[in-house]
Parts: structure tokens; C-alpha cells; sequence
């Protein structure tokens, strides 16, 4: 392991995170804010920590391989929240650095829980803020989806595309870095066209780079109190339901639409999945509390905003979905583990792995009676190799076994089994909102510390897909 | 698949029904009871059915392979069932066939869910036969797990003692049958244990006699009301305590215990991971139960004893657990899908298979570090072939699907999430009560007749390993 490298690009990652913590100084200026000052002090603050980490290992010109990536995606993850946080503190958002720290986490792993009480009182700064969080965070799963994923066995790019990335990153640097500033571009298309179908429905500017930001970073944060449910208008929440599928979408795919191959797009096995996964998911519920509301243009309305909100990992709401039935209720729980599509900036599972675990129940049905047969497991006309398969299965295997572990350890924290059973299904899928209370009605404010800081690191658990961070737990990785 | 000898196999179960339905008779006759032309008619019916099967398909001289095998055990626990609700609905234990029919199939799988509400108010021979079908269902169970698991890739004894069976069950007949009886010697010498055991104790016969019964089957059914609570002695408890650890653990290992080879009993890995949980899940309950009743030596007797009951999948209950604090609830919840070991009378996945399943997690974290690597699974000295890895892996992840899916369906049938989950983890994992409306201080008999249906579906799905079932519904096993 070569430190100095890791602290090296850690300390560059800081100096960006600087620059962009100035941006909320217009905002803060526009709107004659009180949170300048917390702006400015946090920007010198972490430019400096950058700078000292950038100059004290200048001379490290170690070459990044697995090791050094892991490292660097962890801390860096942890230490851009930290240093995310501190506005939060010094504006006096938030009276504990823990709750800042927890609100910084969140919306850097676009997650969307939040701990602000009353959302509308914050300065307009601060709102931009955690905003932008999801945002950039989301610009940093697709790098990290692009980069890492391929180490750990499992890319969605790798699958779907058949572009094997080789075994050595470094190698990679041009290919990855081309990759990487087409999916930017993507991303800011698509960011730009959803401010202006929002402002052109009528949504002030503000607004919509906001939500726009926490729907292109599958976030889910709203500088409302009652989320998109605060405007009740229907417009908006199409708009927002349209590009909370697109984000949630493998990125990759849009390569090709771009290039007017939209047949390969819908050709695509995983975004066919994840289409019917959010029409079945929406007919159900539809169904469901039509017969309490008995308006089937409404249920149809809120069942569509609602399940491609949590699919996406978004989390946004337009309603408190506690009420709705338990049938509903449950569906919306467990979709809170399907997720996004692979090389989206969605959380979760996602739904490629979920397709490679149900074909793997079905070729051992099939080998039930074929016990001599060997058959591959195959997303179109793709076979996926045999490790691959084995990786997905432990990921599930894995993630199930977290969500469990984690809800025991918070049910010791005066939580209730559902509240503390969907605060981490909601954190470790970075959803955001659960049920009970932290369902939309109430938040993650009313959580003892302990239980904020254990559900900040299931957010950068959920977000780095569980291997990045155990990875470095295993003795075997310290080894040369 | 030749249907002539799976029908003619099941006319002889249906003989062997029938004279078990007369046992009851010398009960009623005993305790004077109204039950006895029930179970006359009942011994009757059945054993005509059973004939006219045997002769009707007599020159059947076919050999029992694989396919006619899974027919024969799918269809003979629904027949056993159908027919040993007979008594139920003719002495009027229930109003409609549908409970009469849940109550057989729950004691059959030995699953001890009851849908009666008043149990002391049963004639003797009602209660008695309750109790048999469980004792049965455990005999049944003991061959099955001998006999047809091996077929589908998955035997305890196979993996345990390293005794493959080979490829074909006709050659294992002989072998088979000498095992089998051994294994009915080793159930009949506990169960004449625990009776005189329970007796020495202060118990009435008849009450010892039927908790043996729902002992040994790990089923649950008790004669009274209020389970082994109703009681409130400690001896009773101690000795039903030990017993369902012994009705739990692997059924093999007894060979040579019985021999003194005690060491093999303790040194065998499955039997320690199944002691551990139980051990380590008393003191988590122990300590979370404290707090409220402040009286640590009753706290260790109730958690024991339900601990206990719901990890060997018996289902006794001292009290009801509904009124203990979430996370001793959530423990609860969980150790329902843990079930015995293998080769025992218990249900659910099995700690083999979780064993199995937590060394496969953790031979994927060290492949991560080491992709080259190709490392076996190994449970003590023995390692484990990838096809029977790959079929437990199968096993565990379809029992998560069905218990999710059919928590779906349930939700319909006006259960909030808790019931539902709970029944269905209750039913697949033949434990007996759950939480809510299907807790200790409720049963089953308020769902609706759908719901009643699908569950004894499920208990059966669950007793005889879901594979069983699936199998018989997939389109090459229909082929040549």
C-alpha cells in the first residue's frame, strides 16, 4: 500500500470539494444570507487541509492499483462528508456535528435521509448545499461504477457492453478518463433539461436546480419541508417522475441514444426489468388504495410518483405513505432494496443483480433434473461468467445479512421493528425516507447519536456496494 | 413416471393411516368420549380409499426412481393430511373442512399452527390425535431427509458422514431400511424417555404422552390452551427444554452417542453452530427481558425455553412473547428461519445450510483480494462439492422469495405487515405461532379461508424443502 498516493489524490479531492463549497457563496449573497461566513470558513478550512495533504506527499509518485483505489473511494467518501459538514455546523443548522456530519453523508451517498426539522427556516445557502451534495455525489458513482466495480468482478459496463477493462486500472487511465467525461457530459444534458422543463412547468429557479440536483444524483433531498407534496401540482411531479427512471437508468445506454440508437436502450434486458419492476410495482398499489381514495386518476398519480421514487433510491415524496395499506406498504418496502440499474447514480441491489439471482434459482431447478447438465447463466445474448455469478450471490447474500445485523443493532436504540428494519433497508439502499419514525411524516432527527453515526457509515456501506468498504476489513488485504 | 406404483405406494400409506386412526379409539373409549365414531368412520373411509388404491394398481411392479419418488412424498403428505382431517370435521372440531384440513396438515409437517380456539374443551381422542400426527410427521420426516434429499444434491447424512448414496435410490433400498430403523429405534427410545421423564415429574400420562408427541416431532401442539405456560413448573420446562434441543440436532450423530462415541456428538460442527445460536441468542433475550422484569433467573427460564421452541421449530410457548421488547422480538423473528439441523425433525433452512452460506460469503471476500484463488468449502474436515453449494445456496434464496411472496398475498387478506410475515416464516419453517394476530395469544383460526389454504401449502413447501414441491412443477420434469 502506498500511502502517500492515497493522501496525495485524497488531498486533490478536498481542493476540489474547496471550489466547490464557494458556490453556495452566490447564493448565499443573492439572497442576503447569514450563512456566508460558514461558506467561506469551510472552503479556507478544507483547502488547507488539501493543501497540507497535497504538498506533504507531492513526491509520491506511486502508481494506483486496487488497493490504493479502495482506499482512496473509502476515505474519500468519508472525509468529503466530513469536510461537507462543517457549513452545516458553523451556520448553525444543525447544534451537534453529529447531525451534521449525518446530513453531509447523506446527501454525498445520495441518500436523502435528512435530520432538519424544519427545512424551509434554513438559509438558502445551506438548501443549495445539500443539494449540490447529491448532485456531486452522484457525479462520483458513475466515475466510481467506471472505475472500480470492473476490480471487484462486477460492472455493469463490463456485462452489458462486453468491454472487459482489463486487470490493471492504471492502464485504464485514458479509457476510463474519455469514459468518464462522456458520462459527464450526459449528466449535465440531462441536469440542464430537467431545470428547464421545471422552470418552464412554472417552478422557481431555486427550486429547480435543487430538486433538479437531488433527481439527477438519485437524492432525494428538498428545500421544502413536504417535499414535492408541498406544490401539489401534477406537472412537476411527471417531470420529476421522468427523470427520477433517467437517473436510475444505466448511463451507458444513453451512448447509444445519443447517437439515435434508442433501439438498443430499449432492447436493454436490465431496463426492461426495471421498467415492468416500476409499472408492476405502480398497478398494484394503484389498485390497492383506490379503494380507500376511490379516485383512480389520484392513486394512479401517487403510486407513479411514489414507486419510481423509491426504485430510483431517489426518495423524494408527494405524500405520507405510512397511511396508505399495509399491502402497498410492503411493496414499497421492498422496493426499497431493488434500486437503481446498474451504472446509474441509483442505490441498492439494482436490478441486474436481482435478474442474475433469479436465473441462478432457475438453472438449479433446471439442474434438478439435468443434474449432468451445465448451463450458463445469460442477460440476453451475454453469458455471464461463472466468478461473476458467485460475486452477485454474495452480494445479495451480503446486503441481506447487513440489513438484518443493522436492524438488531438499532432496535436496541427505542426503535420499533419497522422503523428501525426501513431506516436500514432506506440508508444501506440510500433511499432516504423509511416508515414509522423515519417514515415521510417524521425523519432521522429523533435517532440517539449512536444510531445516526451507525447509519452514516451503512450509507457509505450501501453506496460503495458493501465489497469496497469489507475489503479493507480483511486481514488478507494488508498482506503484500 | 409410473403412475401405477405412485398410486398403489399410496394406498399402502393410507392402510398404515388407517390403523394409526384407530389408536385414538382406545382414548375416546378410555375418557368415555363422543369422538369415537369419528374416528371408526375416519379408520374406515381411509382405510377403503387405501384399498381400493393397493388393488386397483396391484400388478404395478414398477420401480420407484426418482420422479415417482417426489410424487409419492408430495402427494402422500397432502393425502395423509385430507384423510387425517376426516376425525376433525366428523366429531365437529371445526365448522368448515378448511380448518379441519389446516389442523391435519399442521400436524402432519409438524408445524403445531392451530386454528382451534378453545383446546381444553376437546374430547381426549381429538387432542390425542393432534399430538400423533406430529409424531408421525417426524417418523416421516427422518426417512424422507434419508431417502429423497440425497436425489436432489442435498443430505445431511451424505454431507456429514460422507456416505454418497449413489446415483441410484432402488440399489439404497436395503440400506435405507436398516438406517430408517435404526433412526425409529433412536425416536422411539426418546420419545419413551421423555414421557417417563415428564411423568417423574408430576405431569398427568395422557398430558406427558401428547407433549412427547409435539416434542420429538418438533411440531407444538399441547392439549392445553395456554401451551406450556398453563403449567407454570419449571421441571416441565427443563425437560421439554432438553428435548427439543434433542429433537433438533441431527439424528445420525445419535448412532454414535448410542455407541459412546460422545465425542463425535460434541466435535460435530453443524451440532456446535446450532448449540451456539441457541446459547447466544438466551443471553441476548436474557439481558433485553431483564430490564422490564427485573428477575434474571425467570428472564433466563423464559428465553431459554422459547428460544428454544422456535429454533428447533417446536413452537411450545411459556408466555407470550408478543409483550417483549422489539429486539427480543426481532430475535424471535429470526431464529424462525434457522429450523434444526439436518437430518432431524426440525424445519425451516437448516444451520448446515447457513453454514454453508456464511462460508460462502466469506470465501468471495477472500477471492477479492486473491481472484485466482480456488478454495473449497469446508464444513470440519469434509469438503463440500460446488453443485451441493450451488443447491443450498438455490435453497436459502427461494425460501427468502417465497417468504416474501407470499407475505405479499397474505397482506391481502387483511393482515398487517407483522401477522403476515410472521405467519408465512412461521408456516415455511413449521415453527407454529408468529406474532400479531397469528401470535402466542391468538392462532390462526381468524384468517380467512384462502389464507388458511395458501398456508397449508406453505407448511407443506416447507417440510419437505420447497425443491421437493418446485420440481413437480416445472415442465422437464414431465419430459423423457
Amino acid at each position: 500500500m502506498e500511502f502517500g498516493i492515497v493522501l496525495k489524490t485524497l488531498g486533490q479531492l478536498l481542493l476540489v470539494e474547496s471550489i466547490f463549497l464557494l458556490t453556495p457563496l452566490s447564493i448565499s449573497i443573492y439572497y442576503n444570507g447569514d450563512d456566508l461566513t460558514a461558506f467561506l470558513t469551510a472552503a479556507l478550512v478544507t483547502a488547507a487541509v488539501g493543501f497540507f495533504l497535497y504538498l506533504s506527499n507531492k513526491k509520491s509518485h506511486g502508481i494506483v492499483r486496487y488497493k490504493e483505489s479502495f482506499m482512496i473511494v473509502a476515505l474519500g467518501w468519508i472525509l468529503v462528508s466530513f469536510f461537507g459538514a462543517i457549513p452545516f455546523t458553523l451556520a448553525g443548522t444543525f447544534g451537534s456535528f453529529v447531525d451534521s456530519f449525518f446530513e453531509a453523508v447523506s446527501g454525498f451517498t445520495t441518500t436523502g435521509a435528512t435530520v432538519l426539522t424544519n427545512i424551509e427556516a434554513e438559509p438558502h445557502g445551506i438548501l443549495f448545499w445539500r443539494s449540490l451534495t447529491h448532485w456531486l455525489g452522484g457525479m462520483g458513482i458513475l466515475v466510481f461504477t467506471l472505475a472500480l466495480l470492473p476490480a471487484i468482478g462486477f460492472s455493469s459496463v463490463s456485462i452489458l457492453k462486453a468491454e472487459s477493462p482489463g486487470p490493471s486500472p492504471t492502464k485504464l487511465v485514458p479509457k476510463i478518463t474519455k469514459t468518464a467525461q462522456l458520462l459527464y457530459i450526459i449528466y449535465l444534458f440531462l441536469t440542464v433539461m430537467q431545470i428547464i422543463l421545471l422552470k418552464i412547468a412554472g417552478m422557481s429557479f431555486f427550486d429547480s436546480v435543487t430538486h433538479t440536483f437531488a433527481t439527477m444524483g438519485t437524492g432525494g433531498f428538498s428545500p421544502m419541508n413536504k417535499s414535492i407534496g408541498a406544490y401539489n401540482i401534477p406537472s412537476y411531479e411527471w417531470i420529476i417522475f421522468l427523470f427520477m427512471i433517467l437517473a436510475g437508468t444505466n448511463f451507458s445506454l444513453y451512448y447509444d441514444a445519443l447517437l439515435g440508437k434508442f433501439k438498443t436502450l430499449f432492447m436493454d434486458k436490465e431496463f426492461q426489468f426495471y421498467i415492468s419492476v416500476i409499472a408492476i410495482a405502480i398497478v398494484l398499489i394503484t389498485i390497492n388504495i383506490t379503494n380507500s381514495i376511490d379516485n383512480l386518476a389520484l392513486s394512479f398519480r401517487q403510486a407513479s410518483f411514489q414507486v419510481t421514487s423509491i426504485v430510483s433510491t431517489t426518495g423524494f415524496t408527494t405524500l405520507d405513505y405510512s397511511i396508505w395499506p399495509d399491502f402497498s406498504k410492503m411493496i414499497i418496502f421492498l422496493l426499497m432494496f431493488f434500486g437503481g440499474s446498474a451504472g446509474s447514480t441509483g442505490g441498492a441491489i439494482k436490478h441486474i443483480r436481482i435478474m442474475i439471482l433469479l436465473k441462478y434459482i432457475k438453472r438449479e431447478l433446471h439442474k434438478l433434473v439435468h443434474p449432468q447438465s451445465v448451463i450458463s447463466i445469460r442477460i440476453g445474448d451475454q453469458a455471464i461468467p461463472e466468478d461473476i455469478v458467485q460475486n452477485v450471490i454474495s452480494f445479495v447474500l451480503m446486503y441481506i445479512l447487513i440489513f438484518v445485523g443493522t436492524s438488531l443493532v438499532l432496535l436496541t436504540q427505542n426503535l420499533d421493528i419497522l422503523s428501525s428494519t426501513s431506516a436500514v433497508a432506506a440508508t444501506l439502499g440510500n433511499v432516504g425516507p423509511g416508515f414509522g419514525i423515519v417514515g415521510p411524516a417524521n425523519n432521522y432527527s429523533s435517532l440517539t447519536s449512536f444510531a445516526k453515526i451507525l447509519l452514516s457509515f451503512v450509507m457509505i456501506f450501501g453506496r460503495l456496494e458493501i465489497y469496497t468498504i469489507l475489503i479493507i476489513f480483511t486481514p488478507i488485504f494488508w498482506r503484500n
